[in-house]
Formats: structure tokens, C-alpha cells, sequence
């Protein structure tokens, strides 16, 4: 249920109170003592300060201010109590004759008071700004973790490996998950550092095996990825991907269960399963066909198709896509501005949405590493990894 | 399981009869009674009458002239039956036989008889037209509610108000919408008049709220919004929105509970909720995702992204968008020509696809209902609201 | 959970090879024995043959040939054990020391051996080659099935009758899936001979119907139809959907129970399932929404919209669409390469995606074919059909 105009913009606090110093009456005689006159001198100096005024106070701040400046020229609230349709009028009217008899001696006090303590919050907050506004999460190693102007951005940081994701990293994302879902961040943003987004998998993980343990590291295996993929179903605000380079495997797969997905036009999408002698993971065997359809899906999915930035977007697998050398530019931007909205309205809605599977989504992705412990365990896999490194060391 | 052509054309009963007047004897020699020679001559401009029918009289009719035709011109059925795979002929031929020993003479005056009969009919039906063939439903304030050609157009009514859907618009909607379940049209339509489809929840509902009142408020509210929804969901019909022009929230939200969506290129779609400190209704939550993939549905559902008509077809939540120039012309053609449709098909196969989620869909409604009652008692929601107003009346 | 790299191409087992022979000292001198002596020859043109072979004999046949090669030229594995992480050389090393103190000329002798063997199987497989390599499946009066490249093809085969479906085909064609589902075959695929793909249900089912027996023919028409469906929802491998020319009614629906589809740009695509008086079937009332969305779903299925194939693949419902000069010729190609992926991967991850959805999908079969019983029986069914009939006969 929402708005009756199409576009409603937020005016900062100046603009909308540049109406307002028109009412002052800006002669005052007659003074009848000097702390008064003080008074006055500060009271017209607090309307200057809060002109230079840079962030809303908020509308019951900005509703006391009205109140007790329309008390301190005019006295006690002498017009007609508005109709009760007038939300806005009726809201200043009961600030207003909320202040009583207040003496309009009291009124320029209480004004100046406030108008002060407003000034010197901002100005401390300025302080603040000064130092490094970005907060840094130490103790990672193959993430830079960061929280700046409500987001946290989570950086998968093995630049020479094309950030494979090794058993350390599966780890320290879902801390890091963790963390955004505990801090102060309205969203989560997850991208990677250099040329790729992540390469998937590490094949490295299957490279330590030995033949008696690999029904052990097969079953550690798919309870570590079941809990990877569970703090992605979990995570209980808006989680936004940026895809700033090729994304394969089960880092495709799991933009199904972020939000919003931005790409680079030098991301391409593939998720090469069964080429691997593997299967589908990340939930993308049900997250797929309800993006995309099955038959899109299955091209991806069963027969390794790789897409560009551009296919993927036009099967909604990815939100828009821009040019490499605007990328980062245009989508911070974006990122800021929506970090800037209501953080429990995102939240809660988020939570609206993934509710309502979020059951069948941990069933599909116990399903999905129960039938890839199998596949681990098969010929096929263990074939295909065998070629994979053959080619890798030119055996 | 369907017909072995590709398109299967209606033709005119006319078209169809100018085969059969050819294998009439047109000399007609010793007549014995001159009731029989009026009654022959009552037959020859029955023919002629026969082919001046514009409208089909169906089947069964067709099949009966065809026996009395034969009876009379060549007496009882005299031809072998046909084979059983000879499905017109067997007809035909059962129409013919089943008029046993019927004298030539009573099939010439049964004949003319039918056709003088199909004649007045129609010529009654002409009269009809000519007074006004559009019925109007009395009693509504906010809609324009009407039934022609087998369509019941439910028109939002108020322009001025940018058609805003206050709580006396829901509850005329409801009722409009539990009406025109009942009547005999085959399709019902949602339009709005004016520049705008409607501009969403008519804020003012929130205007008149005393702080004491807002719990009972809010509560009262989404139950009126749970009714709302629910009469979409349970709609029987075939229910399609014309989007005239631009549509916001709740407005937006339900056209996923429309079966077909046509719109002008002026329309637009925007769902500012968490703008508002609000979050998704209409079962948008749970259609949008289905509709256009999830990362598509957040865009708009989370970081109110405005859809030109264009990007709302591409993303299939319209289905064709038409030049404002021309679009209510080729829209309402093409809506006749549904409501032409075999009108039962039509209802059981929207029934077999809405019954397949409808408790799905009355589940989520209820969800959703609930998270925005709480939306609407937060501070994020007043906040939201108060700058809303503010905004509107120049604070 | 996958690869590294982006793109893994499989070398040929030749390529791979030709770095080997290099390290092979090509001067024995002072031989000890005669047989020795030939053994050595033999060895050497072993090593000859070996490079002549034309299919990869699979990784652990290589390893053993690189063990025995080892073993026969520097004697017992004496290097030092590759570190865990190195997982082909120490593939490698674990072959070559599994053989123990096995001497060089046993070691030669057995790589001798284990070429011939490998020479002798592959030149019996080419003789099996030159005979025709594609088996047919006898027995089919209205299907040509055959497999070849570990691809079944089920061809739809009345060209003259545009391989409408009649009773018979709807038996051969659960049949064949039947017999598909348990051959050797990687994936099966679905085409039409001659100009059409299928105009779907043969309406001369329905024109040898009694009045009499019109509930008891409808009956069994809908549990023949529900088998059939049944048969696509559980058929256990890729089924790929070739479509060379128009497609009509049921064999449009089951496209969605196929897992990826190719269109000719001369298919068209049509259910005009209302404008015959029927409802849909097929699961296409839950799974077309699910794969365009509601909006464009019932278009189609209510509303009897014709696509072309590029609307068809722009709403999900078609892959690819290629011109019809090249289409065989390009589908193929890919088709070959899809059955030359890991069998086992591809049966494995499309179950995984199917079983998610098979209960609900049977439910929804059940559903669809009891509507359309009642359909069957209804006026508005009988008079489509006469109708057509008419047409088709020029009554």
C-alpha cells in the first residue's frame, strides 16, 4: 500500500527550512534585562546556525523547533486546532500548544539550547568523519572485509589463485556472513579482488586425498559446502553481488540467493558440472528454473553453457550489466543510495521473501551435497579431476 | 490435446451455407394444393431468408435445416449410412434418418417455419442493439463499473485524485469484483481513468490517525488490505489489467494476480515501499520472484526500482505494451475478441491454473499483511509518512 | 563445486602422449638373450603402436602404461614421493611404485602386452564402426527410433497426417521413452519428420465416438493421456526437444517436461486449447508460468497466442533458434557433444533438478486430466469440434 505521487524525493532539512526565517520579526525594543537581551542575541544567532545545518534532524526535532520558535515570538499557541485530515498542520499544531504557558523567554532558551546541541552533534560526528570512515575487520586472510556508509563489503581476496575458494575461505566467508548479519551495515556486498570474481571451487581441495580417506573427506566435504550455502539462505539482509569478472561454479550459482546481482561486462557465468563428472549445487537446481526456466537452466546446468554479462542479464540471472570502466563507479553509487533507505523496511522485506522458501531451500541444498557426495566418490569425477590436473601439469 | 491445424479459422454460417442452394431443383412442376404451392413458395424465400442470417445459429440448428431440407426436396433418407469414422457425415446422415417418414410437404413447412423463426430472433436481437448495449452498475462512488460484449469493465474513478485507491475505493472494488464474478460476462477488466491507472493506497488513509488509535488502526487496516487481496486471488474468471497510464504499489503488486496485462507506453510501475518505510503486499513477495527471477523482483520489491512499460514487458509482468495513440483501440479489440472464447473453457482452465497456488496464495497474503501492520506502527513509517506530507504541503 | 579455469578442453590421449617418448633411450646395447632381443623390439614397437591409438583408454590404463614404461627403462621406482598437494605426479609415483621389484624386461614384456591388448580392442571396435553404426528400433508403425553416438532419437513419423497424434503414436511414444530410459543412450531426443513437429492430439481420436459411449471413450482418452505425460515426468535422462517445424497443442506443453529445446525458425508454437472448448494439459497450467510467467502463460493457454520461435525463445520456452537451412546440422553437432559428456553427471543432475518438482508435477497431470474429461463431455467441446469438422469437410 503506498504512495499517491509517483516520485517522492527526499529535500534536505535547509531547503525545506529556507520558509521558515521569513516569519521572524527581526526588530526587538524595549529589552527589559541584559540576560534577556543575551538571550535574544542567541536566539537570533541560532536561527543563523541552523541554516548551516547539514543533516535532518528528524521530524520530531525539526516539530520541538517549530514548536518552540513559534512560542518564542508569538507566545502560547492562539490559532484554531486544524481539521483532523491535516496530518501535517495537526502534527505542528499539538508541538506547538504541547509547550503550554512556556515563557517565550523560556521558549528562545529552550530554541537556543537545542539549536546548540544540534550544532555540536554534527560538528562531532565531522570529527568522526575525519578519521578513516571505512572500519576494517581484521583476522581474514583470504577476504578484505570492510564496513563503510552502512555497508559491509565482504572482498574475496586470493587475487593470483583468481580467488578459488580453498576449505580456509568456504570458512571465512561464513564468518563473515555472520559478522554482516550481527553489524551495524544495512546491506552486504560481495565482489572479488582483481581480474575475477572467483574461479569456484579450489580443485586443490581434492588434490590432498588419499584413496582409504575418501569417503571421510567426501562427507566433510558436503557438510562444510551445506553450511556455506546455508549462511547464504540465512543471511537476514539485503545481500547485493558485483560481479567484477568471470564467476565460476558455485560462485555462480550462489547469485540465486543473493538479491541483486550487478556485473562488469567482463563477467561471464559457467558452471561447468557435469564436464567435472559433478553436479549442481548452491540451490541452483531449483533457484535456476524459477529464474530462468528449466530449459535456459538446464543448458547452464546440465550442459556447462557459459554465458556473457549480457546473456545472463537477459535471463535475470544478473541485474544490469555496465561497462568495465564505469563499473565500480556507477554501482558504489547505487549501493550507497540503497543503503541510505529504511534499514528495518530492507530487512524485514528481505526476510518476507526468503521466508516463504527458506524451508525448501535448505532441503534442496541437503539434497544437493548428498547426491554430490556420491558423485565425488565416482569414476567420472575422479576421471575428469585426473585430466583437469593433467592438463594443468602438462603430465 | 489439440487440433491437427495450425489455425483454425470461425467461419460466417453464411459462407458455409452457399455451398448447399446449388443441389436445390429450382422447377418445380404439378403442384397438387395450393396450400402446398404457397407452402413451396413460403420454402424458396425461406432459402433466401436462410442466407440473409448473420449470425451462426449453431450446430444443432444447422444440423436440423440440413435434415429438413433433404426431407423435403428428396424425401426420407435414403443414402447408406456412413462409416463410423465419417464424424460430419454421420451426423448429417443421423439428422436426416432421424426424420423418418416426415411428408415432404410438413418438412417444407417445418422448414420455413425454423427460418422464420431464426429471423425474428435475430431482427429481435437488431432491436436490442439499438438501444444502448453497454449496461451500467449502479451504486459505486469511486469506480465506473459497466458490462458489454460479454466484458465487465471495472473502471477506477477518481482522476482527480490520481484514481488513489482510498478505503471506500477497496470496498467498491470488492463488491465490483464479487459482482461481476456472478454476472454473465465471460471476462472482467481493470482500467483506470484519467492520465493515471492509480497512483496506489491513497495516503490520506494514514492522515487521520490519533496516536491513541494507531494499533486498531493499523489492524483494521490490514484486513481491509487481506479482503482486497484475497477477492483478486479468488477472482474466477479471466481478470485482465489495461494500464492506461501510470500505476503505483498496491496497484503494481496485483497485476501479478492478473491473468493478462496490456499497457500504454505512458504507463509506468513503481513500488517505492521501503521508501516508505513500508514492505510488499499483493503477494507480490512470493509472484514477482516467479514472475521475473528474484534479483529482478528485489529491484523493485527492496530498492524501488520505477519500470518504464517497456521494461515491465520485457520482464513478462506485461505482456504487450501499445502506442498510447492507439492503445485503447487495439486493446479493446483484442479483448472482444477473448470474450468471443467458449466461456467455461475459459473459466475452468483460469481455475486450473490460480487453484494450483491458491492456498499458497492466501497463505502469503496473510504473511504479508501481517509484516506491514507492523511497518505501519514503526518509526520508520512515520518518519517516512510525516516527510511524505511535509513534502506535499510545503512545511 | 568446480573448476579453477574457465574453460577445460579434453586433449586428445595422442596429444597428451607425445611429450612421453622423448625420454625413451632409444639405444639398448649388450642384450642378454635373445627373447630378450625381441621383447625389445617388441617394446619398441609397442611404443610405435601406442601412438597410433585413437581413443583415450582412460586414466588408469595410462597410468599403467607410464608405470610399466618406467619400470622397463630405469627399473624400480626410485625418486622421491611426491608432497600430498601434487596429486597427478603422485598419481604417478604410485603406479610406478606399486610395481614393485618387477624386472624391466617383465615390465616390457607387460607394456607390450597391454598395447597389443589396447591395439586389438580399438581395431575390433572400428569393425564393428564400418557396420552401419546406427541401430534402429523395429516394431514402430508410427515412430522411426534409433540410436547411434549414444543419442536415441524418438522421430515423430505420420509426415502426411502432419504426425498428429493418434492413439497408436501415444502408445509407441510411451514405448519408446520406455525403452529409451533403459538403453545404453547418454540422451534421447524428440523430432518430427517432414515439414511438421507435431499438430498434436489427432482430433480423429474424437470422430468414432457414440453418443453412447462419449463418457467411457472420455475416461480412457484421459488415462491414456495421463500415462503419457506420466511417462515424460519420469523419464530419467536429458530429453531434448529437436523442433523442425510447427508445433501444435500437447506437443507444445510437453516441451516444458523436456529439458532443453531447439527450434527451426520455421516452428511455430500454438495451444488454442479454449478456442476448442479444452483446457490445458500437459503440466503446462503449473509449469508455463513458471517458466514465462503468469502473464505470458495465459496468454498462450487461455487466450490461444501463436508464438514464433523467436517469441518462444525469448520467453524461456525455446533455447536456441536456428535458421532451418543449417538447423539439423548445427543441433547435431551439439547434440553429439552433449552424449559425449559424463552419462552418469547428466542422469544424476537431472534428476536432481526433476525429483524436486515429480510429486507435485503427477498431481498436477491428475489434475489437468480430470478437467479435461469433463471438457470433453461438454457442448462447448462438441461444438468446436463439429466445427472443425465442418470446415475440414466443407459441410
Amino acid at each position: 500500500m503506498l504512495a499517491g505521487t509517483a516520485a517522492i524525493k527526499k529535500k534536505t532539512f535547509i531547503e525545506k527550512r529556507q520558509v521558515q526565517p521569513v516569519c521572524i520579526s527581526s526588530v526587538h525594543l524595549h529589552m527589559t534585562a541584559a540576560t534577556m537581551q543575551v538571550s535574544q542575541k542567541d536566539f537570533e544567532k541560532a536561527q543563523e546556525q541552523l541554516k548551516l545545518l547539514k543533516n535532518d534532524p528528524g521530524n520530531e526535532t525539526k516539530l520541538k523547533l517549530y514548536a518552540l520558535f513559534k512560542q518564542a515570538t508569538e507566545g502560547p499557541c492562539n490559532s484554531p486546532k486544524p481539521g483532523m485530515l491535516d496530518f501535517v498542520k495537526k502534527a505542528k499544531w499539538d508541538a506547538w500548544n504541547s509547550l503550554g504557558s512556556l515563557s517565550q523567554d523560556n521558549a528562545r532558551q529552550e530554541y537556543t539550547k537545542l539549536v546548540s546541541s544540534l550544532i555540536s552533534a554534527e560538528s562531532a560526528g565531522k570529527k568522526k568523519d575525519t578519521s578513516p570512515k571505512e572500519s576494517s575487520h581484521g583476522g581474514y586472510e583470504t577476504l578484505i572485509v570492510t564496513t563503510d556508509n552502512n555497508i559491509t563489503k565482504i572482498m574475496f581476496n586470493r587475487p593470483d589463485k583468481k580467488n578459488a575458494i580453498n576449505h580456509k575461505m568456504y570458512r571465512e566467508i561464513i564468518n563473515a556472513l555472520q559478522e554482516a548479519a550481527k553489524d551495524d551495515s544495512t546491506i552486504a556486498v560481495l565482489t572479488g579482488n582483481g581480474e575475477y570474481y572467483t574461479s569456484g571451487n579450489d580443485l586443490n581441495n581434492f588434490s590432498n586425498i588419499q584413496p582409504s580417506e575418501m569417503k571421510k573427506m567426501a562427507k566433510e566435504g558436503a557438510e562444510l559446502l551445506k553450511e556455506f550455502v546455508g549462511s547464504f539462505i540465512d543471511f537476514p539482509k539485503p545481500l547485493i553481488a558485483v560481479v567484477n569478472g568471470p564467476a565460476i561454479g558455485i560462485s555462480v550459482t550462489l547469485l540465486g540467493l543473493c538479491d541483486v546481482v550487478y556485473a562488469s561486462d567482463k563477467a561471464t557465468f559457467h558452471t561447468p558440472f557435469s564436464q567435472l563428472g559433478q553436479s549442481p549445487e548452491g540451490c541452483s537446481s531449483y533457484l535456476f528454473p524459477k529464474i530462468m526456466g528449466s530449459a535456459k537452466a538446464n543448458e547452464m546446468l546440465l550442459f556447462n553453457k557459459k554465458l556473457t554479462a549480457a546473456e545472463a542479464c537477459a535471463l535475470g540471472l544478473v541485474n544490469e550489466v555496465f561497462p568495465d570502466s564505469t563499473f565500480q563507479k556507477e554501482v558504489w553509487a547505487r549501493l550507497k543510495a540503497y543503503a541510505s533507505l529504511p534499514k528495518n523496511s530492507l530487512a524485514v522485506s528481505k526476510q518476507l521473501l526468503r521466508n516463504m522458501e527458506k524451508e525448501k531451500l535448505h532441503a534442496v541444498n541437503s539434497q544437493e551435497c548428498e547426491v554430490l557426495t556420491e558423485r565425488w566418490l565416482s569414476d567420472e569425477c575422479l576421471n575428469a579431476l585426473v585430466t583437469f590436473f593433467q592438463r594443468k601439469s602438462k603430465l
